[in-house]
């Protein structure tokens, strides 16, 4: 488990002032983003320590274990920062689908499909 | 230039609550992610109209024309809506860096390299 002390201070104050970041999901395999969601530090430390990415849900108010339910677990393979440390980008592997639809992404309300 | 009414209803109410919608901004070449940016309905629009992603800059509070002044613009091919229409999908040709930093990604801060 990586030494909390290594986040970076901008998140660290983030999240001390009880701001949440948004987490991008991507799929290391394909490389499709697959959803956008909230973490709270609570959520990234256990997503650290499980290696099970965990997000924290706004609408229910509690920390969120992607596919616990479901069986769509998201398995974690990096995390990285932005320069501005209020968002992460998740590199995992995706058990079936990331959408509650059934779909693989939750990307896919397609509204602009060839604009050049 | 679409039909706005051609926007997914939840986009719609969201924007018209004053709200704005996340924006991920990924490389159609590389499928990196290149950054997270926050657009409202003023700045979908005009990336829609123009082909060149505009966003919101919170901290300027006004509309922020990627690149304008750095030269590094993206242009857009493609817009998707994620399932709940609190995020868009932006399919992006970058031209030099997103990042303001001069890296190619805001997401260089890689802090869990080899989780697996």
């Amino acid at each position: 488990m990586p030494n909390p002390t290594a986040l970076p201070t901008h998140i660290v104050e983030r999240f001390a002032a009880g701001e949440l970041v948004a987490a991008i999901a991507q799929d290391v395999e394909s490389k499709d983003v697959l959803m956008l969601a909230w973490m709270n530090q609570q959520a990234l430390a256990q997503t650290l320590e499980t290696g099970r990415v965990t997000y924290w849900s706004r609408s229910r108010n509690e920390l969120w274990e992607k596919g616990l339910t479901s069986g769509n677990t998201q398995t974690l393979v990096s995390i990285a920062f932005d320069c501005d440390a209020d968002a992460i980008l998740l590199q995992v592997h995706q058990v079936g689908a990331a959408c509650h639809t059934g779909e693989r992404t939750c990307f896919h309300n397609q509204i602009e499909q060839h604009f050049e």
